[in-house]
């Protein structure tokens, strides 16, 4: 449960700046070199990789370098996880906000 | 959209603490006195309103005060941005990994 939590605060904080949503988001159509991530970012290249390197402890990143060149793959699994969470409080709020459409499984 | 990229900062940073989460999914079963919230937080009452103070400034939570108590609600609509930034991206990658199942509108 510890490191469940611990994994979760990783995740989220991965989350919560918009350069590495902007990567994550370019990895969503696909894998990419660190060169194409950065494309798109207004900062130095070892900036980058500051970001790369928090978002690969998250799990939501994951990367393999051959000969010069570094590709990065999202992790599909793990930003489930990050969903799931926030599916399951929301599912929570609205059983609680409407216990007639949990009991009938219907949507609100 | 820069505000909305600040609105998902404060979002994703509000979930990345584990006090904080504990608290939102007490909220998701209902509201709750700040009283509430604080009793399966070993901490003190100003680090849960220090915490709360967070969680409403992302949007997540509103509260208001009935003489001495006060009462928070869960904001489901928000709670929902931040569900849904995260399923759009995976939904992508999906789309990526087997562009068949996208076109025939199928899960994988």
């Amino acid at each position: 449960m510890l490191n469940h939590s611990a994994a979760l605060d990783r995740l989220y904080s991965a989350l919560a700046d918009g350069s590495r949503r902007t990567m994550v988001d370019r990895l969503s159509r696909g894998p990419a070199t660190v060169k194409e991530l950065a494309e798109p970012l207004t900062m130095s290249l070892p900036a980058v990789l500051q970001h790369l390197r928090v978002l690969e402890e998250s799990g939501l990143v994951r990367s393999h370098k051959a000969g010069r060149v570094r590709t990065c793959h999202l992790q599909p699994a793990v930003l489930q996880e990050a969903e799931r969470w926030i599916a399951d409080r929301r599912a929570g709020w609205l059983a609680f906000a409407d216990p007639r459409a949990e009991a009938l499984g219907k949507p609100l």
